[in-house]
């Protein structure tokens, strides 16, 4: 996984995304690595809605992950002879082209994750013929023969993942970031949405992901989870925030930090920080003027 | 007129409205009374026009004053033996319909002023037989019989003058206050009169009056003038101020200063001080964050 | 289930939304009931890209279904015998709160349907103790003793399901009705979802969903599937219809439908038919002019 | 003046912008050529209110006219004899560089035209000695001795006027064109100035002149001339025609004439007429759909 510091890390598996974001909360991880959104399958709704309440946790980094899926079996069993294939939903969806094609027959068997179905696969009691998973889950496991590789149905697929840890000092801005935040859409006026996005058009701030989520209350009650192009230290992403603020003041910011594609943000004069800079510089001056106004002299009028 | 602090005042005619901003531009006046707006005619382009170049000037106060015309007369005329009115053009046409039904034939002689127009009358040269003016022209002229009151055709019509100085403090915040601004619209890109006017409306600011005028340069470049509900010192006029800023930098403010209708501005709770002072409050901490971020240390990452 | 006329229909089980949707394309059934959104999951993924793509399809009806669930075992299973639960993750994920204050030891067992899980449990083979599923599954399987009803953490938690069908007659205006329309996002100009949300607001259309949804194509690639307030017979919606196919020609109307909560549709003066019709018959009047344009004769034109 | 068809028609004087509008009205004249804006002075408010009322007018051509001055005398006078100068007040305001540096002692007096003027000098009871009025007047007038050529401030400047009639066959579409129209600002909800607007930018139509002027009610009641790009028989013309009719029914059409300039109007795929015909089509398919909906039958539902 292409995260530059994570090396020094010590990995500690989690049973679920949840899990692994309530580790990070209580302090027992200092940081989680956890999937966002998935090309195929959009948003990864556990994800989103574990960092949209609880505690505040900020991403830090984001990196993409080019899907592939292998099939593995357990011992002995041979391509025709698979039945019965258990793996997390997600994979079974991005794999049915190759399962038509190969396999048509064979029958799912849902999973709570792609590793925990291959693994049960070394189960003597297990139920199922095969498995989909990661490549790498197959390596560490060498009693797993694989029987396919590269089976997903759409080749530039990819997942992205977000490291998220508690508050604390902000990644530096590069030129070249993203920044994340929750707005729950106010419910006392039509036209809401609308206000929001208008928060960042009228800043010249471009969205690269917008996903609703229901908050849960009841239906029409929504969130928003946007990924802005931007750093919150850039002058017209922190006036986007606290137009939005004004607006949904629940508005939960996850954290600004660098493109995994590197990818400069292309500003336009008029919402760079030096057009900001001299706007506010302009108000100041203009509040600021403190010399006494003349209350009485000689005023001339024009004899219209 | 109902100036406040006028009486206090030494009033200096002046010849044109640009005599009286001149007046006031180097220091001979300390402010000007001039008509800005005028319910039957429009903007008054001579002041919106001097107003929106040279030197600044600040807007402290508006007045509105019923327009009321009085037709005068050189001794001795009757209203039947009258062949000729001067007085301005604008006056002209506020009295046209009773000029059509009480002196249809009366000819129309352009005057620089209707000061100018009823004072010509004393000439013993003059040309012309009466004049429009208004009704303290003619009481301040004992020489000048009035041969008939109100003939104004709107009996509604006002006139909005403002009083301009030089820049210096500000008139305080009511709550029921106005603010004027000149805004040069960026010729760079389309839609630029939508973004000026969205920086009010995204931050609930209602315009009480808008006129385009001419820059002068060629057919099609304008400044718009505008006139905004509230004063410079609420957040929400000050952060529109700064976005009209950036979008065309040469915006010019004319001052912030209470209405005369006293009329206090409503604002809604998303757009109030408090919730602009929330906002900024709230990017701040986030900017302000400074305890050290974990770039290494235990990692969780759920097996999906 | 509230579907009026629904009783007169023969039902047909289907394993997945897919699968029912399938049949209704091929003809094998006249329409498929399939739940599309839910309070506290949000939206049903599944069912949201099936009818997306594929051949057209028509949402004729929707109906709201409080979700209730209850806890059944195999026989001779008590409550605190309970090891393993098997269910639909969603199923589970609402049930949660219950489960960790009644049986917090208990392990979760992915299912792929509720019911799926219940009938297993007849299964002598079955790996799992108890299922979460609806009442109803439990008063058809007499063999399931139930253990515990009302266990959603929710209890106004709804499920919105929608009668599907091919493309026909639409259903009837009723003043109270519902437009469902999927808009690919158009990728060649930045400000294009606000686009797409300015063709309902300019018209006074308010929405009541949005969700956004990946093409499967690339990360960043979407559409957004919509639910409007009122039918595509209301002139306003048709405007706003022809709006989205302008910006983007493959948008795809899915249906105008009676709401659930039989809601009239607040119009205002100049969103109303009326208001349409007249602006439409206004326009072509204009364009039928026919008369012939003087192109000589006298021109009167004023010595200024 | 560049009027392709006018040298065909038998011109005829009118005192002023309302005389010779009028004779069109009551059928005296066929067509009236008036100034309508000006690059220095601006919009000229007696003709955009004269067409803005009464009887409905249509603009059928637009010719731009270079703004050229010269300064005529009475026969004998020389240029440092000239102590008082007559002209409208609009032409000496572009000449007042030219006074200040030539003859900075000179007084002004008012004349209802600058040919008025210019004429006036020839009556033996004159009481001025020099006019400012165009070259031709000064040609037409040989008792007239032109004492200086070119004397306007700004060499670029320019006048347009519109060839106006009563309303008949439209001009043809060229592809490069101009509508206009006059909205009154709709008072019953804030922000109708930007709904106007937006009426045209949803639809891509660039404007190119936009004036308020009062509707001599009562202050702060507008009504807004507007230039747009293209002809009302462009698609995206004729529907923002529509929404602006829906928002403020009192708009008027005033004409789709030819830009003097030739300048072709820039129009992008989805907002072209192929995009609008193709949308109603679309729209018009769906509201056709006829065949009757199943509302009994098989209806497969998935066991969820």
């Amino acid at each position: 996984m292409q995260v530059p510091d994570a090396p020094a890390a010590t990995r500690v598996p989690a049973a679920t995304v949840n899990a692994a974001l309530d580790a990070v909360r209580n302090g027992s991880a200092d940081a989680a690595m956890v999937p966002i959104e998935n090309s195929v399958e959009g948003g990864v709704t556990a994800t989103l809605d574990a960092i949209a309440g609880g505690d505040e946790l900020r991403i830090v980094r984001e990196v993409l992950v080019p899907i592939s899926f292998v099939l593995v079996a357990r011992p002995g069993i041979r391509l025709g002879d698979v039945r019965r294939v258990s793996t997390h939903g997600h994979a079974w969806a991005q794999c049915r082209l190759w399962m038509d094609a190969n396999i048509p027959a064979a029958e799912y068997v849902p999973g709570s994750s792609t590793a925990a179905a291959a693994v049960g696969l070394l189960d003597p009691d297990c139920h199922y013929d095969a498995a989909v998973c990661a490549p790498l889950v197959a390596q560490e496991r060498p009693g797993l023969p694989v029987l396919a590789e590269n089976i997903g149905d759409n080749p530039g697929a990819v997942t992205r993942f977000v490291l998220v840890s508690r508050p604390g000092r902000l990644p530096e801005r590069t030129g070249a970031d993203k920044t994340t935040v929750v707005v729950p859409l106010p419910e006392d006026r039509p036209g809401a949405l609308m206000e929001i996005l208008d928060q960042f058009a009228a800043r010249g701030v471009n969205l690269s992901r917008i996903e609703s989520r229901p908050t849960g209350q009841y239906l029409g009650h929504y969130f928003f989870s946007i990924d802005a192009d931007g750093h919150v230290a850039d002058q017209r992403v922190a006036d986007a925030l606290a137009g939005l603020h004004r607006i949904s003041p629940a508005t939960r910011f996850l954290g600004s930090y660098p493109r995994a594609d590197r990818h400069p943000v292309e500003v336009q004069a008029h919402t760079s920080d030096a057009a900001f800079a001299a706007a506010r510089a302009w108000v100041g001056s203009i509040l600021d003027a403190e010399s006494v106004q003349a209350e009485s002299g000689y005023c001339a009028s024009p004899t219209a």
